[in-house]
C-alpha cells in the first residue's frame, strides 16, 4: 500500500502536501475509498481517500502496528558531490536506515555552493529522503543539515569514525566488534581524493577513530552503502 | 595510475582492445614514456606508452606486485531487471568484488529479451564489468553469463542461498555464521514483487537456503550491494 507523511492532523484528518495529493490523483489516480498509509508523529495509520477529484480528504480508518527495527541511530557526513551521486546516496542511505547526513565541504570536494544554491539544494535533498522513506517503509524521515564545515562537528554524541584510506591497521570490522554496545554512531566518508592531512588530524583531534574499509578500492558513493549495510548486518538480531 | 585489461601479451609487448586504445589516446590524451598498469593473466604490469600517436606500443617495464583480497568466490544471481538498475548493479558489485552475474529470467521479471537483443545485452554487461574493474583495480573481471533459467542452476557448488522476503526466522547472520568456513557462496535475489511460490519451492528443491535480511524494506538494487558488503565484513581479516 502507498505510504505518504502526513504534514497536520486536525481531529481524524490528516493534511497532506501538495506534492502527495498530486501523487495520489494525478500519479497513482486512486479513487474515493482507496485506502493509504499515513505516518504521522512516527506513528502509522490506516486511511481512506474521500472526495477525491474535488477537495480530497483523508480520513483515518485505524491505528496500525509497526514492526520496529533496531535502534541503533547513524549519522552519514558526507562531502559535497556531484549531483547524481548525492542523490544515489540519499536515495540508498534512507533505504539502509540512516538517521541524519551531514554535507561539509572538505577541502577536496569539487562542488562549491553559494547561498541560494545551498538552500535549494538542502531542499531538494530532503524531499528525496521524504520519498525514499515513503518507498521502503520507514516511520520517520532522515534529516539532511545545512552544509557545515569538519571544524563545526565538535558536539557530535556517540562513537565517531572516519574512514580512511591511509589507515592500514585498524579495519571497521575491529572497531564495531569492540563497540558492541554502542547505540549512536558517527562516520566520516571522505571526498575523491581523500581527505588532506590536515582534515584527518583535525578529525583525529574532534575524537574521530581512523578505520580502514578493507583491501578494496570503493568510488565514494558507495562507501556509505557499504558502511550502511555494514551496521545493518552487525546490529541485526 | 590508469589501470587496463590487455587481450594478449606477444614477448615483451601487450595488445589492449580497440576502446582502451581510444581511452589511452583520446580521452586521457598520453604522451610517450607516459606509464599505466595492465593486467594480463592476474598479474600485473607497470608499462610504458611508446609510438602514441602512430601505432601504439605498450611495452612491459616491470612485474607489479599484487595486495590480494580475500578468496572467497561469489556469485550473484538475479533478475532480469531494467537497464539503468542492472548497470548500477554491474558496476558496483564489480567494485564489491562479485565473481560471478548469472542473469535469470523470473517470472516477475518484467523485461524479455530475445535472442539477438540478449547477445547485445550480455555485450554489454561484461563491458561493463571490464570497465569497473579497471577503474576499482581488480586484477580479474567479473564474468556475466548467459541468461538462464532458475532450473538451470542445478550444478553449482558451495554454499547456496536466497534471499526470501517470506523468510521471517532465518536471517543472513545466522546463515553466514554458521558457514564461516566457506569459500564458495551463490546467491539468488529475486525481482520486484519477489519469487513465485514456484520458484522458492525449486530453489528449496535444489538446495538453496532461505534468508531472511532484516526488517529493512529494500530496492532489488540495493540487495545485490547489501550482500556484497556484508559477505565483504565477515571475510575481512
Amino acid at each position: 500500500m502507498q505510504r505518504y507523511f502526513a504534514k497536520e492532523k486536525i481531529n481524524n484528518i490528516f493534511i497532506l502536501g501538495k506534492d502527495d495529493l498530486y501523487h495520489i490523483t494525478k500519479v497513482m489516480r486512486m479513487k474515493d475509498n482507496d485506502n493509504i498509509e499515513v505516518v504521522y508523529q512516527k506513528k502509522l495509520y490506516l486511511c481512506s481517500l474521500e472526495n477525491v477529484t474535488k477537495d480530497i480528504k483523508i480520513n483515518i480508518v485505524k491505528e496500525l502496528e509497526i514492526e520496529l527495527n533496531n535502534n541503533l541511530d547513524i549519522t552519514l557526513i558526507i562531502p559535497l558531490l556531484k549531483e547524481n551521486k548525492m542523490d544515489l546516496i540519499l536515495q540508498k542511505a534512507t533505504e539502509l536506515g540512516v538517521n541524519k547526513i551531514i554535507p561539509v565541504m572538505m577541502e577536496r570536494s569539487i562542488i562549491k555552493l553559494d547561498e541560494e544554491k545551498e538552500l535549494k539544494r538542502i531542499e531538494r535533498w530532503n524531499r528525496i529522503c521524504k520519498e525514499a522513506s515513503e518507498q521502503c517503509k520507514r516511520i520517520d524521515i532522515p534529516i539532511v543539515t545545512n552544509v557545515l564545515m569538519l571544524s563545526d562537528l565538535e558536539n557530535l554524541e556517540g562513537i565517531k569514525i572516519v574512514c580512511s584510506t591511509s589507515e592500514k591497521r585498524n579495519n571497521i570490522r575491529n572497531c564495531l566488534k569492540k563497540n558492541k554496545m554502542c547505540d549512536k554512531i558517527n562516520v566520516v566518508i571522505g571526498p575523491e581524493g581523500g581527505l588532506s592531512k590536515k582534515e584527518e588530524e583535525m578529525l583525529k583531534h574532534l575524537g574521530f577513530e581512523s578505520v580502514s574499509l578493507g583491501p578494496r578500492i570503493l568510488r565514494v558513493e558507495t562507501v556509505p552503502l557499504f558502511i550502511l549495510s555494514i551496521l545493518n548486518y552487525e546490529y541485526m538480531e
